[in-house]
């Protein structure tokens, strides 16, 4: 059971805060991935310092390393990572599909195999919600299929409708406690009338949030935004809607106005390793030659110890060189970005000035499509 | 020009006081190195948590990048990477020697190519004064030849008077400032009158400090105690005393007991990116599987933020996984390792039971061969 409560709410745009077992989360929210247990090159403490009030951990992953029987002797994810805020845990089928090894889909579930031993493994609702249950996530994701796209539309049917008896038994198997839940994911693809048929089913069953899922799998932006258009809308009004794996800047404001609540991504932090830096004039790549003399903050509107401390020139110099700080640094800065960014976003709904500082994000940044 | 203070002696360990431009500096001291202008794998916050009070920087791979121009023009190592302590920045000599592609050695100096560029560069003494400055080292040191172990008398007898005349140039062309200093490099290889020669040479010279090169390149800790053994009593006794590249923690304490006052090397920090961990109990490495479901912190004595907050069974599996996190919070933790031991020498030293310390590390770690 979690609590959500709308605070307020500008056209589509929600103001909100969900109540979990380890806090509060303010919404629209973003939720750094913290796959194997870290959110990569960032301590727990750098993460809670950019506004971070929710991390995601990966089922697929920490089932095959270190394993959920492990880390619930551990004391659960929070106390094996030292991240006391909330943890949302996606439920293992999407990277079933994109990394494993030989699979075998069944009515029953999946039997796969690991990318990292060739070991065998199997997921199916049940088990899914076993190994969130001893993750101990704040938020558990429904067991479902995410089908390639393009699909036929006899292939995403026919998975969608799997996907919703998957999350039939994914509720019924979830372990219900007050300051847990369970969200189930729209799936359908880019068919309306089967995101709606998904929706129904899902809505029939009951979740205490609902996620779309089946986006940002190379559709483009366009596409997306229609399906949400039509999606976001048919969901309950009085439970979050989480837009999985989603995305660029652009993505998550022109979401937030199409009513979604939550996101995840690995943009920032992958971002943060390879050099690509947000910044509030644009995407830059900080490894080009022109920054080698560049005595400036990387972005002079940011409050991140990177922009505080360090050159441009510097961050270059450690980028060129390979050390680890250039990703520390980098990383933290594009993490903290999100984060503020979510936190403009917050506040302008909070205003009624959501439409305002949409239109100006999407004049800013036209000509960035990095953004 | 620098001011050493002698606070307390107690047999050869001396317990001292060094002042620089960018502030005290309490021996016996380890510095860290931050090899291209950072600690590998750390923030300087994290590095100044540990109680390091200075750091070393490289002369060799920081003029072939980014350059020392380049750093001078940022304002300065200090500034370039936010680090507003000390720093000693070593003449080159040695990674010339050790890291450079085709290399030719003459009077005059070394003409070598860099091992990132194939590009030719050259250094003599006057160069590396020139870029030490442009660093703003606050320690610059002599630029010297340090020669392979084992070599025949003949050829250590050799480099080391041209490194004397090479220590004279230096000298000479050493801008003296208030707070800065320039120390000269003992050589002479295991031979006792070419060590003695090579003392009396640089004392002839005089310098702020004296350091002692050519160990710890292979020698081992016996022969390298024996040379200490009759060196360190022929130095100044009022001035600093600086073992280069040195060491375990056992060759630490062996030193200090021999009356070395400084210390660098890269084992806390390289350790720290392997999986090595220093510990009261001893070295252990981490990627053990034994320590899959150790629910312990890494080392009960120490407060570091990973023993503090995170178990072992965490650590491993973050490096089993190869994430960054393992890299940071070990090497802070390595660092935090030796700093502690520093400040526990110095107590010792202060207190006048250093040699009951020595005796106790002895006994303890009598097994243990990597410390």
């Amino acid at each position: 059971m979690l609590e959500f409560k709308l605070l307020n709410q500008e056209n589509q745009a929600r103001r909100g805060q969900l109540k979990t077992a380890h806090g509060l989360i303010n919404t629209p929210a973003f939720m750094p991935v913290g796959t194997v247990g870290t959110v990569k090159a960032m301590t727990v403490e750098s993460v809670a310092s950019t506004g971070a009030e929710i991390l995601l951990g990966n089922t697929y992953h920490l089932m095959l390393r270190p394993g959920a029987e492990r880390v619930a002797n551990f004391g659960g994810l929070h106390k094996f990572m030292n991240w006391d805020k909330p943890i949302l845990t996606d439920s293992g089928g999407f990277q079933v599909m994109s990394l494993s090894g030989l699979r075998k889909i069944t009515e029953e579930g999946v039997k796969f195999q690991s990318h990292l031993s060739g070991e065998s493994f199997f997921l199916s609702p049940e088990r899914s919600m076993e190994i969130q249950n001893l993750l101990d996530a704040d938020i558990t994701m429904a067991f479902d299929e995410c089908v390639k796209y393009p699909s036929s539309r006899k292939k995403v049917e026919e998975s969608m409708r799997r996907s919703m008896r998957w999350a039939k038994r994914s509720k019924e198997s979830f372990k219900n406690r007050d300051g847990y839940g369970l969200f189930g994911i729209v799936q359908g693809g880019m068919f309306q009338d089967l995101r709606m048929e998904s929706v129904n089913a899902l809505k029939e069953i009951g979740f205490d949030g609902y996620a779309i899922g089946g986006l940002a799998v190379g559709e483009g932006q366009e596409k997306m935004f229609e399906v949400l258009d039509y999606t976001a809308p048919a969901l309950p009004n009085n439970k979050p809607r989480y837009l999985m794996g989603v995305g660029r800047p652009s993505d998550i404001v022109g979401s937030v106005a199409r009513g979604v609540d939550m996101f995840d991504c690995v943009m920032p932090t992958r971002s943060g390793r390879t050099g690509q830096a947000f910044t509030s004039t644009g995407v830059i790549n900080i490894r080009n030659a022109k920054y080698m003399d560049d005595h400036e903050s990387l972005d002079k509107e940011c409050t991140c110890p990177l922009c505080k401390h360090y050159t441009r020139g510097y961050l270059h110099h450690l980028f060129r060189s390979g050390e680890i700080l250039g990703a520390m640094l980098l990383t933290q800065h594009n993490v903290h970005f999100y984060e503020n960014l979510m936190q403009q976003i917050r506040v302008a709904i909070e205003q009624n000035k959501f439409e305002t500082f949409y239109q100006e994000f999407q004049e800013k940044f036209a000509h960035d499509r990095k953004m």
